[in-house]
């Protein structure tokens, strides 16, 4: 067995033809609105599957869920639930017709319709780590999350075009809790026009952000009620517990026509059975009851199901992530959403607590999990270190880089008389030739392969002549350039304005404390 | 959107149920013989598969192989291909008539029947990083592999279940090359009974290999030549030239029943058109013909289909891996395969020069084409930095986490009563209580999780006062470990006695240089 490395190819000629014909154009793929082209793998059989769903009905309908908002309380009870104290036993009945009344098919209005995504089953939608108190990189090291970074992640997640949703990077912990939905409102509309995700922390902070959307897109109430044009996730407390600002949440944005991704977070082995099977039954149970108050709250109200479920490591209690068992669960979740028929999102992510080859590994297993399993939205997708505690600057860079490149899987490929090439390639070089000139490679050499962003293929005399630099450290210099750029404004001056009075006001009057 | 931290588990509790009752046994699942649980994709649509099929045809007929061996010319001849100096035009009948008398599932014998694999379409095998001139690892550096390396990698090999297969892993560059297959050959002898790699570096060399298995074995000739007792890896020439010692090996594996593995290494925009199309038709033309050779040598003779095919950086020619185009390769490969019915390769690997993010992405990138392309065998599935000129003896590690992943994949799951779990788990915790004591928790606590071998699931906190260790540094401790056992001998005393006394022998007689 032998290791070829090819000659050096004559590129500098293929560049510059002589012939006077310009260069080939640079290769484009539209990584904004994507199919998912993977093929879906179940865990589970169907008769399985069938169990695993009726079970969570008669989890609903036996065991009840704990709903510590009075007024979603009296929503399930409208509808027929069986209520005692905070406990809401939910008849299967109402949890079929929530599910009859979810819309298969979400609209998402971004900043721009060429931003606007749908998501459905068949669709595919990345969206950067989200939610973490730190963040790190290599220059300034592991701190609180601060406004600075989630302006710096703001701009790194519009940068790369495989994020079509805005995510809450980090906590801006510098930023009063009860202004700090100003903050984070404006940063997206002032630094990007993609999709954009709200926090729902309380009804008041609630009302807060759609007016602020609002304005930020120059819409009436009605045209803004009328699409979805934000969304929030919505976590519930496992186990079978809804807590005062998730109800909120979920009232609020189903009465407001936005979108709420509902996902329980079931550690197996600690607040989740510790099988895939109980987990994910259990996490399907707590989906099926956000889902239906969505519906009692706004029938047809946009909702994502989701599920973010992974094991904990028995011997330490801590979360593990990128495991068989965290990509089982997402394949048997997406068994579960196919059943409904709805939308759905699952996770990637990683434990380890430095970008390296665990974090790489980690994210890319949990990654292929999703994309099996048919989820329509990969939360996390990239730049989580420590389970979700920090996201990296650099670790978001090195995993754009595959996302990048399952992107470009979704672009296919064709094996037309061109690319097979039999007369403008197979025939034209001789046995043991090279094909650096056939015709087919002058007209493609400059479209044909995807160009990476931080990968290097440089030999290792080169990259050692280059400091010996491995990924994690060229990831620097790769969101240092994109920071360095002129900040874009992408909202209208008038606009702008119009949303830094209200936040003022809003300001002045105290603002909008977070619910708990 | 919040990121919840279950409380600490109460394991020790958990460990010494105090009821005199034993620990849970650990897990153990069967890594030695796996069958692939991934749905299948393809690229193109059948008709374009097809199409690639009969271009390939026609190449072979009308351009033809050039083939450097007058005996393979002479069998090619026989069969009523058309000859013209080296150059052999063969025709479809030829091609269609090996394929049909290539066996379809293979039996291969390993040094103990509980090693043995099936390849076959829908099994699975794993074989690390082969054929990489230098080692490299974080206490010695990058060098030129040595006998040294090449032993230790053979023990690392042997360790891991889930490499079915041994490899060639580096050069052993201080053992003389008329002698080295006699190093190699007793070095897989001794240290393991998994199913061996041969080189086929010539006729003298093939035939010592091939006696020397025969005594390593205790088999008599007849016995040898009727099982598959070993492979190697054919490389063409790409493209459309076989050369004096792959001509040789095809020819000789075949007449004695071993079992070869052809791979045209073909770069795309190199020494293969630029395009997946392109690529994948030449290579298939190049196996085909391969193929057909060992079918006129042997008819029957355990072959296997191959490619080993990725871009090449346009930018400096240098060869690229685990990108979009390597994915398509082997998925448009794999559509090949199913097409002749043949198991078959195809391969991992990483260009990168460090084991870093990029590494770990780029292999696990590779794999996953292979595993969604339905491939038998995944060679440098583990180890390859550099595009394959160096094994590095941590890479091998961190990749073998993620295979072994894919194995506890390969497994299933199940989500019958006691999984899902309604009577054990489920009706048993509160609302926001813990499944940490529940009956189904209690019950596989030490058997439902795969346990890493080097991921760290420690917090920041615990991970840094543990000394901050990437995986890289940690994966060193992983292999130190492993080559600090005892080494074991695998080969009865009176067989290693004979085989010592046959090197002994042909080093006397001068040994056999490779041919070339």
């Amino acid at each position: 067995m032998t290791t070829k490395t090819p000659a050096q190819p004559r590129s500098r000629k293929r560049r510059g033809r002589g012939d006077g014909t310009p260069p080939a154009s640079k290769r484009t793929v539209n990584y904004r609105q994507l199919r998912n082209p993977f093929p879906v793998m179940s865990v589970f059989s169907d008769d399985e599957a069938a169990n695993m769903h009726e079970t969570a009905l008669r989890m609903l309908e036996d065991l009840g869920m704990r709903v510590l908002l009075p007024e979603a309380v009296k929503l399930y009870a409208a509808a027929g639930a069986r209520v005692d104290g905070d406990m809401v036993y939910i008849g299967r009945e109402i949890v079929e017709a929530a599910i009859a009344s979810a819309p298969k098919s979400i609209h998402c209005h971004a900043g721009t319709a060429e931003r606007d995504i749908v998501l459905e089953l068949g669709a595919l939608a990345f969206q950067p780590g989200a939610g973490a108190p730190h963040a790190t990189d290599l220059r300034r090291g592991r701190r609180p999350g601060s406004a600075q970074d989630f302006t710096d992640l703001a701009r790194m997640s519009h940068h790369f075009d495989v994020f079509q949703m805005m995510s809450p990077s980090v906590e801006p912990q510098d930023v009063p809790t009860h202004l700090r939905h100003y903050f984070t409102l404006l940063t997206q509309a002032e630094r990007t026009d993609k999709f954009p995700f709200l926090f729902s922390r309380g009804t008041p902070q609630a009302l807060d952000n759609f007016e602020m959307l609002r304005i930020a897109r120059g819409l009436s109430e009605e045209e803004f009620k009328a699409g979805a044009h934000a969304y929030t996730v919505i976590n519930t407390n496992s186990p079978r517990t809804l807590d005062v600002p998730m109800a909120q949440g979920l009232i609020d944005f189903a009465r407001h026509g936005q979108l709420c991704i509902v996902t329980p977070f079931t550690l197996m082995g600690a607040m989740a059975p510790i099988t895939v099977a109980g987990a994910i039954t259990l996490s399907h149970a707590e989906c099926l009851a956000a889902i239906t108050l969505t519906q009692l709250a706004g029938p047809g109200a946009p909702v994502c199901y989701g599920t973010f479920t992974s094991n904990v490591d028995m011997k330490s209690g801590a979360p593990a992530f990128g495991t068989p068992t965290q990509f089982q669960a997402s394949l048997a979740a997406g068994q579960m959403a196919r059943m409904l028929g709805l939308p759905w999102r699952s996770a990637a992510g990683s434990a380890s607590n430095v970008n390296d080859a665990q974090a790489a590994n980690e994210n890319q297993m949990g990654l292929w999990g999703c994309l099996l399993s048919g989820a329509t939205v990969v939360i996390h997708s990239a730049g989580w270190l420590e389970g979700g505690l920090t996201v990296s600057y650099e670790k978001i860079v090195t995993d754009v880089e595959v996302l990048n490149m399952v992107a470009e899987l979704c672009a296919g490929n064709k094996a037309g008389t061109d690319e097979i090439g039999f007369a403008n390639a197979l025939s034209q070089v001789a046995p043991q030739g090279h094909f650096f000139a056939a015709p087919q490679t002058m007209e493609r050499y400059n479209t044909e392969f995807y160009e990476p962003i931080v990968h290097d293929y440089a030999n290792f005399g080169t990259w050692t002549e280059r400091g010996s630099r491995d990924a994690n450290t060229r990831a620097t210099e790769v969101w240092e350039s994109i920071l360095a750029k002129p900040e874009q404004t992408m909202i209208p001056p008038d606009r702008l304005e119009q949303l830094r009075a209200f936040i003022d006001k809003r300001t002045a009057e105290g603002g909008a404390p977070p619910e708990s």
